[in-house]
């Protein structure tokens, strides 16, 4: 593909391929940092970064992403899984390791609106996201040819009020369980429960005001209504509920009379991108842990 | 007045006797501007500082601060008053004008949190708000020593349900026609329509939110439970409708799952203080304009 | 082009045949708002919007930017020049009045690091940069694909020790007279004075840090060895002085001691992008008058 | 004390007794965090919470932040620091363990501008910073009653050119061994080496600027000369090197040309109180590392 810049999807840096991250949920309790720690230790893996938060410590829940490396990780996972479950089991715990040298598989969703999906394909091309980007879907077909330059399959599926069902189920035939993430880059539909069941707390959404003030479609022309002196996004995992999911990042700009809805527009544009990037950014590098409606993200 | 380091409440600096402002809100037309100017210049007066702003080009509101010197201010104001009375008419303007040697007079009403009371008074202290504050009211009596040692009356006027009325009356005959500007300084209760109207648009309330979201009591209870990752606080003009009158400021901070409640509310008192003090200020300096339910700031 | 997702570089709007701004600098005095609003006024303009600044009411220089309505502008405006040279002069005023309809040329100067280039080329393709990009010139071949399949020239001028001299010489003749703006958007090289001269205060170059901390070379790196808590970014106007032009725009985000030089350059390239755009767009609507070295920005 | 509004030194709270916290720098190396947090689980104690960063995977320094609770700690501590000892030589740390009940003592220097110290006793009035103020210290009177007021020795020691050596004498004698963190809350005079090298890394000073821009003096004129469009203010721990030490935090606020000098110190001076604020508190909190000239700050 010639008319870009550099090629994103970088390989493996030689680094990643001993290294993994885990993530863990559980009551919280007295030992279990010791515990996991002692494991990591005893099966030879060196902690490179490891965070913990307790949410209430009085019987709360608590929260730990370890980052480590292991000689010879992808021989000594499997082992390394069902060795663990001893403790998992002991502290009721929610958990998973992720490799470093399985890049996540996102899907990015768009409509006609292009700056979210630009940003992310640009700090992809960067070398920023660390992700393989498997397809971009589509309700037009505007931006295919963009897309595809950079070697990248863009499905069009269109949808009216008589084929959305239709088109949701193209849609999770596509996806399928082929990918990681979905990132819905400003697409202007909802998504069906049918997608969101499989992919929950992998669905990510921005939404395009400071939530949950103005919940739901034109909250530019919302905020201009209100008179706000800030103006924002929010990123966020997609429920059931329409705009209500779990926040994972918000950002703001400041902005004054003299800015029309149309300002307003071109002002959140950029708050946009950068809050979706940092959201998609934290998710691929497994940083977001979520419990009941709300993130905790070590970064 | 010995335990406290400065007097606030300035005297009236040299410069500031032949100064004042003017504000004009009124339909856009051509040649306001000019024939504003021309007058100005044709009574003597010179224009230090003037803003602008038009909502709307094609048939919108006009609204505009000019800031000027008039030698012998005092003794030429009522004549530049009723001069103006033609332009006025002309452009069917609303407007007004203010002397800077004539220093607002402030009631701040404030319940049993004290930090934005002790910020006001600060700022006034170190000359950063310049006017005086005649009076601090309370339906507490916890403040009174405090404030009364910056040689300040305060009129504790208890609220009950039953006293309710009672107490609103006084507070309407304590302020009566005396003071300028009422700033609701943390006070928790909700004023009265009484209060409001005489006081429309120079009535000034804090809430501890990025409004529109987290309208009503306890917003720091429910920004946790929301899981938002930035709180903030806005100061507005008080109307009928609770939190919903016109925007003066707002500001915000990044927050994390680490904050619990009390956490939010020990970074929201920062925020609320400087957001507020903020809007106090800009009022002062004659630099808001209220149209329908938006603000012009002029700063 | 096709990969391409809109045209830049939009047609002149309805509005804007009509509209012109007006900026002035002059020693402050009394009359000059009136004077200046009676002469457009007179003329059957229409003021849109108008900004003053007086940097000290005694004796110090008055700015002004005026935007005006004028219909049949194209006709008339060199009558309306030829006129105003009596106020002008009266005044010592330096001034310009600027066409709407008459876009700005740009000349873009970049290196190896892409991603001021590809933020401006995505805003102006989005319709955020009112202005013609008349050629993008580097001293690496790396871009030349993309940048033409915008539409734009692409200049591969390279640059050794050897043919400094003759490079320059070069850049001179292309940019010509034939460009109102350079944009300096990570050109690694450091500009001629045989540039900077005739491009005085239509230069701007982005500095990698938050000047004036961290002049010079590898601002990241400086920036972690210092320990900052936070990285900015400095759009200014290039004077012979190495990065000690006039300041247009500066905007910073909060790093921790996690952030090592890697990351820093990362957070930096978007307030990088974010900062110069600005700096851009403000110049191209004729925000920025330049005082000393100084800034004022209308905005 | 009467004309105050709380009480500020809380008592300790019933958790803060049985909770301290372990602060450890030591070369990076497999199994720190195992054996950590092993020897507390075996020693009965519950991590709350705990933190830790690798500067340089290959090769760099590990700093970590454990908060624990552990019964009867009062009676255990002697044994757990000497049980400890075998740890932390093993891995060549320098560590410290900090009991909640032990509140650390404050010594405030100021000079004239009361700002930062107004600040600092309305957070400790208020409950946010959980130390003890022992003194402030002033060369000059003026504070004395205010101070006083709160129940907190003021100690009034002029400093001229004669007499600084004999100042410094007595500063050293009475904050002598008996107070835990020096903060320099707008005190004016460059501290002497003999009270820098006893409190290294205990010495607090609020400098006006971002640095490392304008180190030395009168930082806000230099930044209304340089004509920045962001200032700020730097708290760091004071070292030989004038305005030269350890970055603690930085914040920044946007100012325009509008803003003159005095106008950048209002704004500053808000700045000032909360960056110095948080520093300080950081550091009550035991979440402050410094490695060479840098801070790790778990927060």
């Amino acid at each position: 593909m010639d008319t870009h810049i550099k090629t994103g999807g970088q390989p493996v840096k030689p680094y990643e391929s001993n290294r993994a991250r885990m993530l863990i949920s559980c009551p919280d309790g007295p030992g279990i940092v010791a515990a996991v720690s002692r494991f990591l230790h005893e099966h030879g893996a060196n902690i490179v970064q490891s965070d913990q938060y307790t949410m209430d410590p009085e019987g709360g829940m608590f929260f730990m992403r370890v980052e480590f490396d292991l000689d010879g990780l992808d021989g000594r996972i499997a082992a390394l899984r069902s060795d663990f479950e001893a403790i998992a089991s002991q502290f009721r715990m929610q958990w998973n390791i992720y490799q470093l040298s399985r890049k996540k598989k996102l899907a990015i969703f768009v409509s006609k609106e292009d700056h979210c999906l630009v940003e992310l394909l640009w700090q992809w091309q960067a070398g920023d996201l660390d992700a393989e980007i498997s397809m971009v879907v589509s309700n037009h077909p505007d931006m295919k040819e963009y897309v595809e330059s950079f070697g990248i399959p863009y499905h069009h599926i269109p949808v009216t009020p008589e084929t959305k069902r239709e088109a949701e189920q193209k849609q999770l035939e596509i996806v399928g369980g082929n990918v990681d993430l979905i990132v819905l880059a400003r697409y202007m539909q909802i998504v069906s429960p049918a997608l969101i069941e499989p992919y929950r707390n992998r669905l990510i959404n921005i939404h395009h005001s400071f939530l949950p003030a103005f919940v739901g479609g034109k909250p530019y022309a919302q905020a201009y209504d209100r008179g706000v002196k800030i103006i924002g996004a929010t990123a966020h995992y997609v429920t059931e509920e329409l705009d209500g999911g779990p926040i994972i990042e918000q950002d703001v700009q400041r902005v004054s009379h003299r800015d029309d809805v149309n300002e307003l527009k071109r002002i959140g544009r950029t708050i946009e991108r950068v809050v979706l990037a940092r959201a998609v950014k934290w998710h691929i590098e497994d940083r977001i842990l979520v419990h009941q409606n709300k993130t905790v993200v070590f970064n």
